[in-house]
């Protein structure tokens, strides 16, 4: 198993999501990868991984996405536009990036995230102090 | 930060969960973790742990879970019931602790898992290969 470093953040993209009544030869959720690969093949984000999956069964909310990082809370977010999804995307993931525990303050998040939330996970294995963000965050 | 042992599997339980037009002064997500700690401390399960959290941010469809564990799928839950769902929510764990990587064959999982499934995320980091299972399981 290869190791991550602390700082990598891995964006997974379910790429069989596909909007209902959408019957595009290219799902939804393809296309928002390859949205995502060619602003990165533009321009690099360091410590940052795409990885499409095949479905993360939040079949009823596409385009559906996971972030996840060594230490930090992990986000499930739906309801992403494939076309114009992508930018916004990436700038949330810088801002999970630049915190130890990946909790971005609300009021500086996307609005597609807050929007577009799916459910959140704590940090595996556990912080060490046990202690847990406020709720809802 | 303690490590968790390659076996352990954590449930964490949102214990803010409240269902709609609930006005126990006790929440339903602090039932479920009562309940469930109930049956573990007269039936403790070896390599399982809950953990208590304030939200997971599935407000929408409590009582809600996650199952996390080295190398294996998260898997987050909702709609379970906090009377009723802790016998069958440890059965499921067990089945759950019993893969190489969480994916319980679509046919044994109880019915809540089926129903209840918010979302699904790869272990992280990447398995080596690269492998991913099929979609939709």
């Amino acid at each position: 198993m290869p190791e991550a470093a602390p700082e990598d953040v891995v964006l997974y993209v379910c790429t069989t999501c596909r909007a209902e009544g959408d019957t595009s030869e290219i799902r939804a959720g393809a296309r928002l990868r390859a949205a995502l690969d060619a602003r990165l093949g533009a321009a690099p984000v360091p410590g940052l991984r795409i990885e499409p999956v095949e479905c993360l069964s939040v079949c009823k909310r596409p385009c559906t996405v996971a972030v996840a990082s060594a230490g930090r809370w992990t986000y499930v977010y739906g309801d992403l536009d494939p076309e114009s999804a992508a930018e916004t995307l990436l700038a949330g993931l810088g801002l999970y990036a630049g915190t130890p525990d990946g909790i971005v303050p609300w009021r500086a998040r996307p609005e597609i995230f807050k929007r577009g939330v799916v459910a959140r996970i704590p940090p595996f294995p556990s912080q060490a102090d046990g202690t847990l963000p406020e709720a809802a965050e």
